[in-house]
């Protein structure tokens, strides 16, 4: 029993990033620095549910909390176990074998992984100088599904709304926009769902809504998209104690925008403290920022991590030659960050 | 947009079961009578845990507790949020666009669904007179993938180890042996993995276990199966809530105990009781009986829920024609079902 007897798109696929970890600080994930949602962690110090039964199948008290934040219905919505269950069931319910699928470069990566889990494709098309969408490029490849993050992963930068919907009018396809980061950006594709029923937004409870521990993501969608996607998620695929525990982190939008004004306030200081040290910073929208080291990529995170701090490395990519990607931390962490990096820099 | 943009395969899937309830006596899924895992329940009532931070990517904190309940590696298992998500990893992992795969008739319906989910088609192979497996009916497809449940759904016997071993024996394709309600029963095909490298058993904590509102399941397999699976399944798709809650559970083996014991003593009080009032019962290994109405089942089961009790049909599939499925309860559980199928009966 070999390789060979996998799925053919499937047989190159490696495991996934799995840091052996001894308490360092994390910069690396892009989850909410402030810790837990706290409306999610009084849930849980609460919970005495019974667990024998299942959930609900579509969890339908979180889709009808989310259906009150965005004013829109419960059919309009399809919830997960993390937004990445969305993009399987996106790539599930839309591509044939062998489909191609539109992705811009650089973006998330995980993106080609399900592309290739269902049997597709992955075109990859390179956003322009300024890290936004080429829309003739993306749209001329004719594909089923093009996917796009905004804002963008590991670039941090948002797409040009116009360019969005650009593309979602000229193609019949569908047209993925991960808000994973969204609660950090100003605007949203969401209250355009009805308009283009081409159109799946996705966003995660794991990075400002600071529930990555627990697993739960949503798509926003048309109602006649929606239904469709629940039609092929796996049932019942969200714990009632999760469920319980966004329906509670939703009710309490404070701390979002607390936590937004977290980042709004500390970014600049951070990409300031960046470039002071010589790094290249790429404009963010988001919670992380993407900067070109002054020294090598690898021995740059290397260093860090030895000295207790993991940021993320895409050195080793196109179009991300010797960058790396942290997150956005408190002014503590910042400092802890800059003056750490600075010891790298100088060989302590 | 209508549904011949979605996948071909898909087109035809409708939403899964979604009963409304009122609070009424669920003995329609199988879960444990006996109420909420107590370990499990302790763990989250004590739970204190940051749940910002995404969970180990593989879930190696609990693979680490069952390679110890059964001693096994870590390397032998793949976790998944429910054994369904083992299910759709099995089908991704080794079937190509088209395949076929086998399962016998009668047995779970949602492995015809996962097999549409990921573009294969669903070769169904009748069980003999006895409900057991017909071996060479089930090898002549030559399929990649043959897929039992042991205990069998709905059927609730258990097929005899030697079929399954035959049919092992005389495939190279996989065989998955799906151990949902193997508490339950005597024998179990997880100490053979190393053996056959072409077995995969599936378990589940939403049965015995008491924790289906959790959401975990796992695979059994030789370490190269599993690492296969691994590199296919959704990183970090079990939360950290409900993978400690499962470590819990693992390690309190006197509850499963204790519930085989319960379940043990009850089947056959209940089976005679739904005997004495007319009921053509079938053998079960399980949690569950099988049995033909002796009045129109859609009746039986409408009259009943109209009494609060829920129970599931299967009288209009073939083979089970005019049969619904009840867990099998405590005493008083199963004196409670017996006096209102009684009341049923007799048109009160």
């Amino acid at each position: 029993m070999d390789r060979s007897g996998m799925r053919s798109t499937v047989r190159d696929l490696q495991m996934y990033y799995n840091p052996e970890l001894h308490g360092e600080v994390r910069l690396d994930t892009n989850t909410n620095v402030l810790g837990s949602n706290p409306a999610a962690a009084e849930f849980l110090r609460n919970f005495r549910g019974d667990v024998n039964g299942y959930p609900n199948t579509y969890s339908d008290g979180l889709r009808d909390a989310l259906a009150e934040l965005y004013g829109l219905e419960r059919g309009n919505f399809v919830v997960g176990s993390g937004s990445d269950e969305m993009l399987d069931v996106s790539f599930k319910t839309f591509t044939e074998w062998g489909d191609g699928s539109v992705s811009p470069v650089p973006s998330y990566t995980l993106y080609e992984y399900f592309m290739k889990l269902n049997g597709g494709r992955c075109v990859g098309v390179d956003l322009d100088g300024e890290f936004q969408l080429d829309t003739d490029a993306m749209l001329a490849p004719g594909a089923k599904v093009m996917i796009m993050p905004s804002p963008n992963n590991p670039t941090g930068n948002c797409f040009r709304r116009k360019d969005i919907e650009e593309i979602l009018s000229r193609t019949d396809g569908m047209v993925i926009v991960d808000e994973a980061y969204g609660e950090y950006a100003e605007g949203t594709m969401v209250d355009r769902v009805e308009e283009f029923d081409n159109l799946i937004v996705l966003r995660t409870f794991s990075k400002a809504y600071a529930m990555a521990g627990l697993r739960v993501g949503y798509a926003v969608a048309s109602k006649r998209t929606a239904e469709m996607m629940n039609c092929v998620k796996i049932p019942y695929s969200v714990n009632m104690v999760s469920e319980g525990a966004a329906i509670a982190a939703v009710k309490d939008q404070e701390f979002i925008r607390r936590s937004k004004a977290m980042v709004d306030g500390q970014r600049p200081y951070l990409d300031a403290g960046l470039r002071r040290l010589g790094f290249e910073t790429f404009p963010s929208d988001s919670n992380f920022i993407l900067a070109r080291s002054p020294i090598d990529h690898a021995e740059l995170v290397a260093g860090l991590k030895a000295k207790g701090i993991l940021i993320r490395d895409f050195g080793a990519k196109r179009r991300t030659e010797n960058c790396v990607r942290t997150t956005v931390g408190t002014r503590e962490l910042n400092d802890l960050l800059l003056s750490k990096i600075e010891e790298v820099l100088s060989g302590c």
